[in-house]
């Protein structure tokens, strides 16, 4: 995959947006679309959107639009959900079993080959179909199997340890639900932050403010 | 609580950030920091960190630095974080289910008071100690309890139909779980979007990219 190094980040930030947009433009059968209906759509300007995809060699033909399926397609290579990257998830409480089962890993470029926990009373366990494993096992487990993700779903206090174990087994990056600031104490590696109860926060106070 | 229309958006977005970090620092006994070392370890500029809080009032004290319990209570005064808006979680699936169990609502200016879904068959249920309800409850339960704010953990498709029942029934504020745009939708209702998949396609992105 080529490294698109000179679009700038907030670009790519809207790629999921307009992957997910153009995933319902298909599924309920429109072919193509003008840069103004995505624009009505998506609530940004059409130069915006025309600017956007003209990053990546523009995908739009002058009076015809875009081909939903081929930009759907282009932008999905682009955020790599074809890679299929091997996955571990590390901590199977509600929240870790609850991304386990909800999310389309495969869709998003993932494999989630392995599930581990410190709770031995779970071990065994199915999640997704996949056995809990106890965490003693997860140093085997990466040195056979190679996973280069984890999803890290335990408390911050927990976390560093289990970092420090995990980057010399080859992860190099984090889907990050705890609170730990994974960025800022190891550079280098890709890390995807969920601070839910910073999102709860900023409703509380968005709903102050209306 | 005053409007603080004047400060914009990208320092309300790091206020979360700001509370996070001030509780750990409250939580390990630190009395008071300087704008130096929360920098350091925020990976902010020490100038950006003074900026940002003079928005509010600044609440340092030039040789002294900041005290630490104050601000953190100041900053959660701001988020609302004692505001207790009573809120509703629809959708008690798999993410609704960990949602309602993992998040600490009351910490963060809300109290759960009510759990819908459209299956039957888990009406009775205890999630956190309360009962799963069927949704035909909703709306007898919202002219009853007035929640302010809904947590929508339920497929796009479903979620038009909710909001056009809930919006009249006093709902002012969404914790949108779902892909449905709602602020497209129902401009002047706050909205806070969670999208996990867009996260994790990030993440994907940015793996290609190290």
């Amino acid at each position: 995959m080529s490294k698109n190094t000179a679009v700038s980040v907030s670009v790519i930030k809207r790629l999921p947006r307009y992957y997910r947009f153009l995933g319902e433009l298909k599924k309920s059968g429109t072919v193509r679309i003008s840069s103004g209906e995505l624009s009505r759509r998506m609530g940004l300007t059409a130069s915006q959107i025309r600017q956007d995809l003209n990053c990546f060699g523009g995908f739009g033909q002058q009076g015809y639009g875009y081909n939903v399926e081929q930009l759907y397609k282009e932008i999905g290579k682009i955020l790599g959900v074809n890679n299929n990257i091997k996955a571990i998830l590390i901590g199977a409480g509600n929240l870790g079993k609850a991304i386990a089962t909800h999310m389309s890993f495969e869709q998003r470029g993932f494999n989630l080959i392995g599930i581990f926990d410190k709770n031995e009373a779970l071990a065994g366990q199915l999640v997704r179909n996949i056995p809990i494993r106890h965490i003693s096992g997860m140093y085997n487990f990466c040195r056979d199997n190679s996973p280069a993700v984890a999803v890290l779903c335990i408390p911050s206090e927990n976390a560093k340890e289990i970092i420090d174990e995990l980057i010399p087994l080859g992860i190099k990056g984090f889907w990050n639900f705890s609170h730990y600031d994974i960025a800022a104490n190891y550079p280098g590696v890709a890390v995807e932050n969920v601070h839910l109860s910073d999102s709860l926060m900023m409703l509380s106070y968005r709903i102050n403010n209306i």
